[in-house]
């Protein structure tokens, strides 16, 4: 079993609930859980209710920080139609919600693409072959949930080497370094499992408020091309919108979220 | 009271629910609610529940049809913290419930906008006054929400016209034709009030699954610019975002939905 899915196992518990176990391995650097690790980890455990098993889309409020341990994951269907199901999915650790999610389901087999147009093509970058593991310098544990990964880019990014460069923007190719393939309960983590762009601009703490993430489709094997850009910082908060290819160019996910500015 | 006031207003029941009339006025052309309309009447019931009004962020699914009449919204608040309170919403008739949405409030003047930076660049547009009335020529009733509106365009869209231009793209200039100025509630309303841009590659069948709007500014009076896009159409599904900037060039609002292609 692979790290990420032995992270977001869930065993079944009285109707309508899942128990888990959340891990530190995931954490960012604020030893706080990753919110797409929890995303994914919700959604796991949600996924049982229907037949419907493959995810369209998943929105996902984060309330409060979620403690280490035992936790159980609540389950409510709020639809069951013919091609998705809807599920609201609340996380809970000693009797308190700590985090709310909302969930599409469908059977991606049964979609009807016959209306599809070409996919938008996927931003330029070198071959992962060809570019650089400019994180590779950093000792293991530093970034929990970047020991995980590979990550390839182009050149080391403006804020990595202490000289951010204003371009609130990053592109580069990702895999998780175990070899396991990425799917659509992968695609929910990955938006979240890189430092916010705003690091460009010189804000490195950033907490995420909401986040949603739709799965366009199902991903091919092998390395995920990303593109991450923030668009404006008003208010003391900041959107994130991330877009991911698969390794035969096309658009897998897309995901937005709100996050706090917090220094 | 101004139309949007009327149709948005809610009475209160018992703890935690709000009396609502769904009206027809607001209809799309299929003859069924407008998911604007619907998020923004749940968003204003949901709002009593906290000293925070000021919505920041909501998030809606749309499970099914919702009838004409009268309605309740059911609230539950997940979080109530320092700078936002984050609740959970039903709307429901007749004991089903139809929509479920994720709505963060906040007070927008105790924000800290000490770490922002410049707005984003809106799109160029002529004058409102130097654009054209291009739905003006629809008769009244043809599309129920639009009536609602003004909308200003440099020219008549390429579908408008019986020629679909294939760039899933608009720009126009919106507000209520009944002279109401716009706020955060309008913000859910609009991006939701103008037919998919999928109809620009000759698709107009589309139904809204989810949909996520963020507030990033309270609006100016006056117009509003909006910026429509649709990236891809895959598996039946097409995502549109849109972008709303108010008179005074600050983008207030980024909405982005996911829509089921019907025809």
């Amino acid at each position: 079993m692979t790290e990420f899915d032995r992270a977001t196992a869930s065993r079944p518990l009285e109707e309508g609930r899942r128990g888990v176990t959340v891990t530190d391995a995931w954490d960012t650097p604020n030893l706080t859980r990753n919110g797409g690790y929890i995303l994914a980890l919700m959604a796991e455990g949600m996924s049982h209710v229907s037949a419907k098993r493959d995810i369209l889309s998943a929105s996902v409020n984060f309330l409060k920080p979620h403690p280490l341990g035992d936790a159980a994951v609540h389950t409510e269907v709020v639809r069951e139609g013919r091609r998705t199901a809807t599920a609201l999915g609340r996380l809970v650790a000693d009797g308190v919600t700590t985090t709310t999610a909302t969930v599409t389901f469908c059977d991606r087999t049964a979609l009807d693409g016959a209306l599809d147009r070409p996919d938008p093509v996927p931003p330029t970058l070198p071959d992962p072959a060809d570019c650089i593991d400019a994180f590779g310098p950093v000792p293991r544990g530093t970034i929990k949930i970047a020991d995980h990964f590979d990550y390839r880019h182009a050149a080391v990014p403006g804020w990595a080497q202490g000289t951010p460069s204003g371009q609130m923007e990053a592109t580069y190719w990702t895999r998780f370094a175990d070899g396991r393939e990425p799917d659509d309960l992968a695609l929910l983590l990955i938006p979240d499992a890189y430092p916010p762009v705003t690091a460009e601009i010189g804000v490195l703490g950033s907490a995420t408020v909401q986040m949603t993430v739709h799965v366009r489709r199902r991903p091919a094997p092998g390395w995920l091309l990303v593109h991450v850009t923030t668009r404006q910082v008003a208010d003391g908060f900041h959107d994130e919108d991330v877009d991911i290819w698969d390794a035969t160019g096309r658009l897998v996910a897309q995901s937005r979220q709100l996050a706090i500015v917090t220094g």
